[in-house]
C-alpha cells in the first residue's frame, strides 16, 4: 500500500480524535454490568457522551438520538431477548453505525440466539479477542480459516494472527470493520488489514479494557468511517496504555493513569501511533 | 435575607456533616448500574452506610430500616415497575425522606409512568441537572417558567438559571427541596434560593458525579432537613471538587482525589463553602 | 496445635498464592451489581480469571468450565430464583467448590428462600461478617451460640468472636470452611480455628472489600482446600490492606493501592502474615 494511503489514514485518525472532543457525540450503550462504569468513563475521557439502557423502547430511543451505539454481550439479562433485536432493527432502519462486542460467545442459549440474529441485522464494527472473532465467523458460517481453540469464559485462547481470515470474512459480510484485540491488534475493513502493536501488559489485567475499547470505537463511529473509528480506538488505547504503564505500580494505578491518558491524548499523539497496513487479496 | 440566617444555615451544614460521620446513617438506594459503585463509595466517604436493592419487598424493607432513601432513574429494569411504586408508598407511609434523581427523564415509557406516579407519592429532595428539573416540572404540569431545550441522553442542554422557576415550583409542590447541579448550583425549598459556585471542570467528566451527589444528599437527609441536606451535599461536592482538581491529571485521578476529599472534609471545610441566599417572592 | 502444623499451613498458603498466579484459574461469579467490578479486578489481581453471569443456563455452563465459583447474594434480581438453585445443583453434581457470601441475609423473601435452599445444596466456603454468619446458622437451624444482634442493611452489628460457634457449626454442616471478616478475621474448617489480625481501617470504607474477598477465595479454591483457600484470601487481604493504608490519603486512593498490592503480593508476603491457630473441641 502506498505511503500516501497511510498518511491519509493518519490524518483521518487525527481528525476523529479532534472531532470527538469538539462535538461530544452521544454513543449510547447496552453493556455488561461488570465494566459498565469503565465503558462510560472511557467514552467521556475521549470526549464522547454516554447513556446506558436495558429496556427495548429505550434501546430504540437511544438508536434514534445517538450518533452510534455500542452493544456488549457480556452479561445477558432476560430483557435482552426483546431489547437487543428491537434495538438492532432500529439502528438498521435509521442507518446508524453500531459496535458489537460478542463477549462470552458460546455461553448460554440467549447469547447464541441473539448473535445469530445479528448475522442479518448487521453491526458496523465488530470488536473482540481472537477467539471471539473466530467463534463469531463460525457461528455465522463464514469462512473463518481455522477452528477456534475455544473461548474460556471471557478470555482468548487463540492468537490474533489466527483470527485474520475470520476477521476479514466478518468485515466483508457486514461491510464494516473488525478489530481484534491482542498483543498486536488487527483492524480490517475486508480490503485492508492494519496491525498495531503497543498497549500495555496491564490492559488484560483490568476487567473491561476490551469492553471500553468497544465503547470508545462507538464514539469515534459518530464522527468517522467504521474502519477509521476502529483504528482510532485501537491507536488511542495503545498510546494511553503505554503512557499509563510507565506510571503504574499495578493494575489499579494503571487504570487510573490509563483513563487520564485517554483524556490527555492529543490528535497528534494518537495519529503518531505506529501501525502497518497491507491490502488483502480477493 | 439577614446575615443571621446565612450563619444559621452554615451552622446547620456543619452539624449535618458532623452528624453523618458520628451516626453512620443508613441511606439505601435503588440506583442505576452505571454509577452504583460510586454512589455507595461516596455515601461511605461522608460517613453514611449504603445498601442497594432491586426487588419490591426489599425496597419496602429498606424504606423501613433506612433513615432516608435514594431512588435514581438512570437504568430502568422491568422489575422497577413494581419496586419503585411500592417503595415510594412505603416511604410515604413511614414518613421517611427520600431523594429522587430523574435521570433520563423523557426516555421510554416506564420511566415516564413511574415519574408521573411520584407526583403524588412525593420525593423529599429532587436532584437533577437543569434540563431534568425543567422536564420534571413540565411532566407534573407545574409552572416551569420555560420549556426545556430538551434532555439529550443524560446531559443537560439548559442552564441552571433557566431551571429556577421549575425548581421553585417543584419544591413548593413536594414541600421539600430541589437541587439543580451545574457550574453554579441552585438549591431551593420554595421559599429561599441558595446559589453555590465551585466544584470542578472534571465533575461532568466522571460518570456519576450527579448520581452520587443524590446518594450523599440522602445520607444527610437522615440527619438534617431536606433543604439543609441538599445544600450540604452540594457544598461538600464543591469543596471536594475544588480540592481534587488541584491534585488531578485527568478525570480518573480526579475521581480518586475527589472521594478522598469527601472523606477528609471537616464540618468547618464544608460550612465555609461560599453561597448566596435570597428569599423568593410568592 | 503443633508448630509443624502451622508451618505446613504457611507452606500451603504460599503454594496457593503461587498456583493462582501460575495457572490463572477461572472462578466465575454471580454477584451483586454494586461491587461486581471490584470483585473481577481483585480476582485478576491475584492471578485468577473472572466471568460474571445472571442466567440459569449460563450459571450451569460456568459451573462446568470454572475451577470454583462465587455466589454473592448482595443484589437479588428476579432471574436469581431460577439461576441460583440450578447453578448450585450443577456445582454439586460436578463436585466443584464454591463460595457463598450471604450479604443482606434477612432482607426480602427471595434471598431467604434461596439461602434456605443452600442448606442442602451446600457451599464449600461461607464468607460473611459476624452478623451474617450468625444469621445463616440460625436460618439453617444449626447451633449458633448466640442470637444475632441483627444485620443492619449490609453491615455487621456483632463481633467476630460472637460468631465463633456459628462459624464452627456452619463449617461442620458443610464440610468446608467459613471465613468471618472483622478487625480480627476468623477462619475455620470446624476442626481448627485460625485468627488473623491485620488489614486496614479503610477496608470497611470501600464498598466490596468483603465481596471481593469472597471472589478471591473462589480463585484460591481452584487450587487449594477450602480451609487453605479461605485462609489465603484472608491473609492476602490483610497483607494488601496494611500495605495500601501506608500509601493512602483516603478510601479511594486506598482502593487503588490495595488492588496494586494484591497484584504485587508474593507467596512469601502472604505466607508470612501472622495468625494463630487452635484445635476446636468436639
Amino acid at each position: 500500500m502506498k505511503k500516501t494511503t497511510k498518511e491519509a489514514l493518519r490524518r483521518e485518525i487525527r481528525e476523529a480524535v479532534r472531532l470527538a472532543r469538539e462535538k461530544n457525540p452521544l454513543a449510547p450503550a447496552i453493556t455488561n454490568t461488570v465494566t459498565i462504569n469503565l465503558v462510560a468513563n472511557a467514552q467521556l475521557a475521549v470526549g464522547g457522551s454516554a447513556a446506558m439502557v436495558y429496556l427495548a423502547d429505550e434501546g430504540e430511543a437511544m438508536a434514534s438520538v445517538g450518533g452510534a451505539m455500542y452493544i456488549n454481550m457480556g452479561t445477558m439479562l432476560p430483557v435482552y431477548a426483546e431489547t437487543l433485536p428491537r434495538t438492532a432493527k432500529a439502528l438498521a432502519e435509521q442507518g446508524k453505525p453500531w459496535v458489537i462486542d460478542p463477549v462470552g460467545i458460546g455461553i448460554g442459549g440467549l447469547r447464541t440466539s441473539l448473535l445469530l440474529g445479528f448475522r442479518s441485522d448487521k453491526p458496523t464494527i465488530i470488536r473482540g479477542n481472537a477467539s471471539e472473532i473466530i467463534a463469531l465467523a463460525e457461528l455465522w458460517e463464514l469462512e473463518s480459516g481455522k477452528k477456534s481453540d475455544g473461548v474460556r469464559g471471557v478470555d482468548s485462547t487463540d492468537s490474533v494472527e489466527a483470527a485474520r481470515t475470520a476477521a476479514i470474512s466478518l468485515a466483508r459480510h457486514t461491510g464494516g470493520a473488525v478489530a481484534v484485540s491482542g498483543p498486536t491488534d488487527l483492524v480490517t475493513d475486508g480490503k485492508s488489514v492494519a496491525l498495531a502493536a503497543g498497549g500495555s501488559k496491564f490492559l488484560p489485567m483490568i476487567t473491561g479494557a476490551g469492553c471500553s475499547l468497544g465503547g470508545v470505537a462507538a464514539v469515534y463511529a459518530c464522527v468517522a468511517t467504521p474502519f477509521v473509528a476502529a483504528l482510532t480506538a485501537t491507536a488511542i488505547y495503545n498510546f494511553a496504555g503505554a503512557k499509563a504503564e510507565s506510571r503504574a505500580e499495578g493494575p489499579a494505578s494503571f487504570q487510573t493513569a490509563f483513563l487520564d491518558a485517554l483524556y490527555q491524548a492529543t490528535p497528534e499523539d494518537v495519529g503518531a501511533q505506529p501501525f502497518t497496513i497491507e491490502t488483502v487479496g480477493k
